[in-house]
Formats: structure tokens, C-alpha cells, sequence
């Protein structure tokens, strides 16, 4: 038996597998002590980048290696708008245009004057539809566009911002195809994706379906669930929360086992739907803003400047809480105030975790295989970031 | 003697008089469940109606029935922006013109862009005036309206919104006359309550003064007193709270008796001295929604989604607290979260809540006659307003 | 020994020197129940004006009386405001004009938009600059603004708001040179605090220096000490309050000893480097809402108003949490929330308070030597402003 620093019995310290450069074993330290304190069949992955080059690629539990894919949930948002920061950086889009521009159809219910720059912050208003998708749309980026189209907006565009859950990449990707022909999908996987043979897939192809792990349902203690309980979002189909979370529809989404239908992974819905390795997701953030491994950073300096300016803060229409947007990301500095200005990435709903810090030259990627209480990033992601943005800062030159 | 589901004792059952639609029981229990937790000479009445069907109609306590009357302070600003609402569906209004356009006096003290949207979602930043309204001004909205116009906003246009209590159906009133020569009352009874035949009275006619009850006034526990003495807007007259609830003047409003003076009911300025039954609230709903009992509903389908829409979220620069308003009436959504998105209506001082949402089909009244604790519409409404809606939604075809 | 009315022991009621007005005793009172609470060393001044006319000129504790000179850290801001203000009223400044007519290099980095008034209320975005400023530069406001000109802001300019502490009068300060070819502080000098003889310096004459004392650091209880850790600002440079506040560079600034260094109190950098005593403080508010002593006010009602005016309410990005300002001041109602609503001023962070209630014709100062605890304006300012404010009210005509 093992005691750590912070006095946690551990049964196994093997059960952390992997590798850390030096000056980062502090980290495999506090994944050692996340594992001991969850539950034996606990499954989880981090991965980190300083300047690109490789200091954390860890893994435990049963059934999981480095390799191993799991359902990301709204980390996916993070593939598609770096792809869609290309294309900004590119002069293809246009971040102040109106949407319409590009696709008229959307002009329709008081959308006319929407800009890019307003549906990559969550201010358009159309988080849903009247009366649901099916799940059949919802695994498809340009059916879930088709009806947004011709919805009224939620909220007067300009009131305000709230996060759209399932459908703002369905958004940015309408934009996307009517700007180029090309869908958000097949670019991603061109300009980013391949070349630098990322584990962070929008549609899963089916060879690396076995390396997939289906998302494991949430397991709340008592308290946990009393909390929950108290917390929850009324169930009541009208509501804005409902609407967000497709829960208005014939077919409400069980959001749990999103990942685990095969039509979700291979088609790779854009706000939700991708498939990755801790490994991956960090990799794809180093690839954006350091460079992968002594490449090009993908993004120039401005790029990234602009992409981490604070654009949406305060009071979240859908979640009814505080929440803060930078431009088509999670303003990370938000649930880790110790990051640097301009810190952007995203988490998702089963606990999965990715960012980049370009100050600190970081790049940072979680998985688990179990949804985590209470819904969103894990919350061991706390402890990771920290250790992980300390050994960084610390190995500065 | 006798229990009911959530174990209160109930002294008299037969208190809860009127009638419920099949579906509906519940809400005949839960009403008679608060009775019983409330003091003997508790008094309230609470209707509802269904796709235009009256489905709860009820009353409890001493010298009331379905048809006594009762102020309803701010729940009047439904009545005044529902026949502003049709002026808009019209043509008459248009909500993104500035005020100035009707009413060039308005332009004073840097208010020349502000809107008639602007004025309806509590923008306009004029929420009374300095050396406040003499009692006779108060009740009467065009010459409040008068001395609105010279006032230079308390907050810069465009720095957010606070609640225009006293007068922002003055402010729109005086849009009314000043675009269609007639007042916002005479259309109001002309074109909403005469057709229906509605209990609910801008202006109420001394022919119907023997069924209205003054308001009595609050009276407090002394847990509550002091909860009130913690929570109170400080007493000094130039607070912008002091200003907006008219106590800045040489003689300030007293808000519990503010109904029992004739002069308010006679003249009913549309911000607060409103007269109406329950049934009158959620008839005028019902009627604006839905159609009532088979008739035409007065709004448009666009018209109401257009209503219900978010617009001023956040903040209140007047009650210093989050707040949440649609165009023209509160989001009913904000103290009641199951309901529907684009639910809107409003409450009142002394405890009345009215809306529509409209997803359901439902519309909502209650009245009481002694003054709430802790002021604004009283707290029963949260196990009311629940009751219905489940109701409702049970009997959805 | 002594009682006073809250039951305070008060070992030495004479430790509290200097007049008040009939009408004011109170405010003796609570000066002296303040000063009874506190560690011997307690050394502070409280001044106000009625109208103009002194009504209480107090000082207490070792080494003081009332021509001591302290830092007074933020307080300072208020006095390079009225200067621009008073360039507003005269039309040399237009608020709604872009900085950058004035100043092109301020174009750079997306901030060609940003209008004075933006700048004077918070909102430019550039709280500091990547790598922080040396101490030379911190304490020479165009070596700032000559740094900031070419900072890309830290968040998109229209987000929102957020406290910059270091810079805004620098901002500020560099829009009056280039509109006038002279610097913020000859301005200063020669329209406000000379004509009046304030002893409220934007850079202490050597002349002037036997009169200031040394701010000493803050001495916490253990408790106080646990509370500050708790709310800390995470110990990282590349955070926004670290930027904000000079923290990420090679030689971050301790604020606690700003004022110490000669430097700074030399040229008396105008967000933050002013020298004054509280009747230096109270006076320069009454030289500009009231007039000093008979003499006509520097501000017409006009220009009073407009700085009154509520600009920028709700979450700052810096603070992180709920402020609230008005034109180039703090809204001095949201800590004192029982003044008039208008009121404007600004407090600084060694403990400093200084503000106008035009509605009370009521100007207000304080200071004290030790660095208060928690930081910002000292917590017993509030009872002080609550006695100088009811005594205030109740000597009106």
C-alpha cells in the first residue's frame, strides 16, 4: 500500500500507465491519486503538449490504452471551429458578415442581421427547433440546418447568449459548405485531422471502431443523485433547457448514451458527435497553436489572439447560470481562473476536457469512460490542469 | 377534520368554492391545501383556462366569490401592452421607430434613439422623476407621461435595463395617444375587455366599485419582518429605487394602499391600477392566446412568438437583482422554470400573477386580497402555477 | 473610559481631533467608535462638505493631523476625470468621438472603434499589456499609453466591461495631450487644484513631501490572512487580474508599497500615484458639484448629470464579479447604496474614499495610513458615509 502527498491510499500505482517527461511526474502523481479515489473499474486518459512536444500521455483503468477512443461530446466543438479559424485566417469567411450571405434561407424568423461572428458566441438564439429532432437529424449536421433555417429565434438576437448544445456546429457548418462546397466534416479531415494523423475523428470510420469504448452511464452516490434531483432542469418539455437538449421532440435524447449509437459516430455530428483519445484531442490543440512535434503551428499569432478574446460573458439564456465564450470556443480560464488570458478549448458532457494555454505554450486533453457527475467536464480535470500548468510553467526555459 | 396528500390539516374544506374540469382536481387540492396554511381571513381566488376553456375557477375566504373584485397592481402592465401588443400586429406601432417619431418632447435629456422596443423592455432608463409625482400625477398617466419627457435617463440608454414600475404604461400609453389620438384605456376597453366581457378594468366604472375589496395590508410574522428590515431598499429619497417607487417626492407613495384610493381604481394608470378577478386575468390571456371559449384569438401566431421572446435578461439596474423581461411583460418563465419558452405575463405588488404560455395552451390568473409577503406576486403561485401545468399538460389531446 | 452608543469601549475620546459643523456630532461619534475599534497605530482623516461649506474636518491617530498627505491609490482617478470632464464641458472633448481621431496609433488591434467614452467607462479592452510594464514605465503615464496603443484589447471591444486599474488614466490622459498639447497633470494643476488650493496632488511636489507618511502594510488577523488566501487570485502570471495588475512581468508590482517609492508620488501616475488628505478629497468634489466655500462650481448640472449617469453595470472581466460604474467614476450608490442615485466617485485600494451626492449637495473623503483590509475603499467607510449622509439630509433647509 502506497500513501501519496496528499494522503490518499492507493492500492495500485500501476494502474497509472504511460509516460511523463521529466519534470512533469507530479502529474502522474495526481492522476495516481484521481484513479485511487474513483471506483475500480474507473477508465480515463490524459495528454499534454508544452511547445508542441509530447510531456503527459497517461491512461488507466480496465479495457483503455492510449489508443482507445471515447465519445468526447461538446469537445468535438473545439475540431470544428478550429477548422472554421482556418478559414477565417484563410480570408474564406468572413467573421463580421451576416450569415445570410452566405445562406439565405436562414434570414427567415429575425435572423437577418446574425453574423458569423454572433453564431460562433452563442448569441443567435436558434439552440433548437419547435417540436424536436429526430434522432436521425440529430446525428446530421445539414438536417439539423435545414430546420434551424426557419426558426424564430429564442431570445431577440441581441439580447443576450446561451450555449447551443447540439447544434451550433450544425450552424458554423452550414456556413462552411454554402462558403466552399465542402462540408465542415471533410475539411477537418483534410487540413487538420490527416496530416497530422490525429486521434480526434468527426465520423468515425469503422476500422477504428473497435478501439471505441461505448460511454458508461452515469453512477451517482445518494447524495449525488439528491443533488442532482435538486439541480435539475425541470422536466417539462417546453422549456428552453428542453429545447436545447432535444428533449421537446416524440424522441427526447437520452444525452448518456449519445456516443454509443453507431449513426452518431460515423456521421460525427459537429457539436457533439466526434470521437477521440486524450492524446488526440491535446495533440489537435498543440497542432493549432505550437505546432505538433516541431511542425508549423496551423494558426498564426493574430489567429490565435483573436480566438481567445473574451466575446460572450455573463448570464447563460439556456443554462441559467454564469457562463463565458471566447470566439467559436470555452473561454477555459473560466473553470481554471489560473490559466492565461486567452486560454481556449472545450469540455463535454461525459467528462471529457481539451485546451490550449498559448501562453504557457500548453496543450491539454482528457477522457473518461464513465459520464461523470454532475454532467460536463470531470471534475478531476481541477487537479489535472493544475499539475499539469505548474510542471509547464516551471519547465519554461 | 381532514388531510391531504402533502399532510396538512384542513379545518374546512368547503372553504375552496367554484369548480374545476375534469383533469383539473389537483388544483382544487393544492388550493385548498394553501388555504388551510394561510390565516383565517385569507382570501384569493385562482382560474385557468385551456386552449380557450375555462378549466379552474376558484375562491376561498370571507366576502369573496368568483366576481369580486381586486387591485392588481402590476399585473395591469398585461392589460396595457396586450393592446399595444395589437398595434403593433396592426401596423399602427412599429417597435424598432423611435419614440421621438410620435412624440418629439421625448427627445429630451438624451433620449432621442431610444425605441419603442427600448421603452417596452424597460430600457429607457426615464423609471420616474426627480422631486417625484405629486398623488394626483401618479394617477394619471399622461401627465406623468408629461414630465417623463423632460427627465434625463438615470442610466446611459443602452447600459442595460431596470423595472420602469409606475411607468412605463405611461411612457407607452402616451405612444398610443400620440399615434392614434386615442388612449391606450378607451382602446383597451374597446378592442380587448368590452368584446369579452372581461372582469379586468384599466378605469374601473363606479358601477362596479361595490365588488371590489381594498387591499389589505401585508402582515408580516415577525420572522418576516425581520427578513423585510434586512432586505430593505435603504430609506433615503434619491435612490433610483426611491425614485422609481415615487418616495422621492414631498409626498410619497404609500404601495399597499395605493388601490383603495378611488382615484387610481377611477383612473387606472396602466403601470399598476389595474382592477380584475382572477378569471379577469386569465380570460384577457386566454383571449389573447388561445381564443376564449371558441372564439378568434386576438394575436397572431408570429405576434405571440414575437412577445415571448427573451429581451432583457440580467441585471436590474432598479432592483438591484437578476431580472427577466419579454417585450412588454415579464418571462413567466424566470419564477416559474417548467414552463414553456415564450411564456409572458405579469404580477403584482400586493401577490396577483397572470400569463399565457402559450406552448400548453394555458392562461393563468390569481388575485388575493391581502398584501404578499414579501411584496410582488405572492409565493402560493409557485404551487398553483405547478399544479395547473401538470394539469394541463396531462390533458393535452 | 468612555461608552459611546454601540456600546464601543473607547479608551481615549480624544484620540479623534479636528471640527464638525452643528448638525454633524454624529459623525465625531463614529469616527471615534471606528477609531476605538482599531490597533493604536489607527491613523486616518474624514472630511465632507454641505453645499460647499466644511461640516466636518477630523483626524486621528500617531504622527497625523489634517495637512498629512497619503497615497491614495484609485481615489486618484477621480481627480484626472473632473479634468476630463471639464474638457467635455468646455467642448474640447467630445465623449462619442473615436479615441483614435485623436490618437491614431490606438487603431491598432481592433480597437479603432473604441470611442472616449468607452475608454472612460472601462470597456476598451486593454487592462494592461503582454509582459507586463517595468516600474519606470508604470510610473510615467505616456510611457504606458505609448505600450497600450499597440495592445491587442483582452477581450472583443462591445463584450463588456472590466476594471482597469492601472491604466484608464493614462488612456485618458493621452486623448488630453494630443486634443491639447498639454499633459492631463498641467491641466490638473492649473484648472483644479491650484485655483483651489486642494491638497490633492497628481505628482507631489518636493516641497510638499515632509507632509506624506509611508502607507503601511496591511497586518491581517489569522482570519483575515485565511480569507484572502481563499479568495486569492490564482498565483499566475499570465492571468487577466495578474495583467491587470502588473503582476506578469519580470518585475511584477507589490501594490501595498506603490506609493512609497518617491517615483511614483513624483509623477504621480494618474490612475493610481495621487498624494491627498481627506480634505484635499472632499474638497475637490465640492470645488466641482457645489462650489468650495462660496465659490461657483467647476461642473454645470448638466455635465453633473451626464457623469452620473449609470455606463457600465454588471459582471467586470478583471474583478471577476458584479461593479458597476458611471462616466470615468465609480458609482459610488453600489458600496453606499443609500445615496443619491447620480452619486459619483472613486475609492482606491490602500482604504481611501472619495465621492459627490450631488442630490445631497454632499461631497465626502477619507483616508487612512495602513493598508485596509480586504483591499479597496476601507469597510469603515461605510458607517462614516452613513453618519456624514444622514447628518447631511437632516441639515437641508
Amino acid at each position: 500500500m502506497i500513501i501519496t502527498r496528499e494522503g490518499v491510499r492507493v492500492s495500485d500505482r500501476r494502474a497509472v500507465r504511460g509516460t511523463v517527461a521529466e519534470g512533469f511526474e507530479a502529474v502522474r502523481e495526481e492522476f495516481a491519486a484521481v484513479v485511487a479515489g474513483e471506483r475500480p473499474d474507473y477508465a480515463a486518459q490524459v495528454a499534454a503538449y508544452v511547445h508542441g512536444r509530447k510531456v503527459v500521455d497517461l491512461w488507466a483503468g480496465p479495457d483503455t490504452d492510449g489508443e482507445t477512443l471515447y465519445g468526447v461530446y461538446s469537445s468535438t466543438k473545439g475540431a470544428a471551429h478550429l477548422l472554421v479559424a482556418l478559414l477565417v485566417q484563410d480570408g474564406t469567411l468572413d467573421l463580421d458578415r451576416r450569415v445570410a450571405h452566405w445562406w439565405p434561407e436562414f434570414a427567415a424568423g429575425g435572423k437577418g442581421a446574425v453574423t458569423l461572428r454572433d453564431l460562433l458566441t452563442h448569441r443567435a438564439g436558434v439552440v433548437g427547433v419547435d417540436g424536436g429532432f429526430s434522432p436521425e437529424e440529430l446525428a446530421d449536421d445539414r438536417a439539423m440546418a435545414g430546420r434551424l433555417a426557419g426558426q424564430r429565434p429564442y431570445w431577440r438576437p441581441g439580447a443576450g447568449f446561451g450555449y447551443h448544445a447540439y447544434v451550433i456546429a450544425a450552424l458554423t457548418g452550414e456556413v462552411v459548405f454554402r462558403a466552399t462546397g465542402r462540408t465542415l466534416h471533410e475539411l477537418y479531415e483534410e487540413r487538420i485531422r490527416a496530416p497530422h494523423a490525429l486521434d480526434f475523428f468527426l465520423g468515425l470510420p469503422q476500422e477504428h471502431e473497435p478501439r471505441f469504448r461505448p460511454v458508461q452511464p452515469m453512477d451517482p452516490t445518494p447524495e449525488q443523485r439528491a443533488e442532482l434531483a435538486a439541480a435539475e432542469v425541470p422536466d417539462a418539455p417546453g422549456t428552453l433547457p428542453s429545447i436545447a437538449y432535444n428533449r421537446n421532440g416524440e424522441r427526447p435524447t437520452d444525452i448518456e448514451s449519445l456516443p454509443n449509437d453507431r449513426l452518431v459516430r460515423a456521421k460525427g455530428p459537429a457539436s457533439f458527435g466526434g470521437v477521440a483519445s486524450a492524446r488526440g484531442l491535446a495533440g489537435m490543440y498543440a497542432a493549432a497553436v505550437t505546432g505538433l512535434e516541431g511542425r508549423e503551428p496551423l494558426l498564426e499569432a493574430g489567429t490565435v489572439a483573436e480566438i481567445g478574446q473574451l466575446h460572450s460573458v455573463g448570464y447563460d439564456l439556456v443554462g441559467r447560470d454564469h457562463s463565458s465564450f471566447v470566439l467559436g470556443f470555452q473561454d477555459s480560464t473560466y473553470r481554471y481562473p489560473f490559466l492565461g488570458s486567452g486560454s481556449f478549448g472545450h469540455g463535454g458532457a461525459g467528462g471529457s476536457q481539451a485546451f490550449a494555454d498559448p501562453r504557457a505554450g500548453l496543450a491539454y486533453g482528457f477522457t473518461r469512460r464513465r459520464y461523470a457527475f454532475p454532467g460536463g467536464a470531470a471534475p478531476e480535470n481541477v487537479r489535472l490542469v493544475r499539475a499539469v500548468h505548474s510542471a509547464a510553467l516551471a519547465s519554461a526555459p
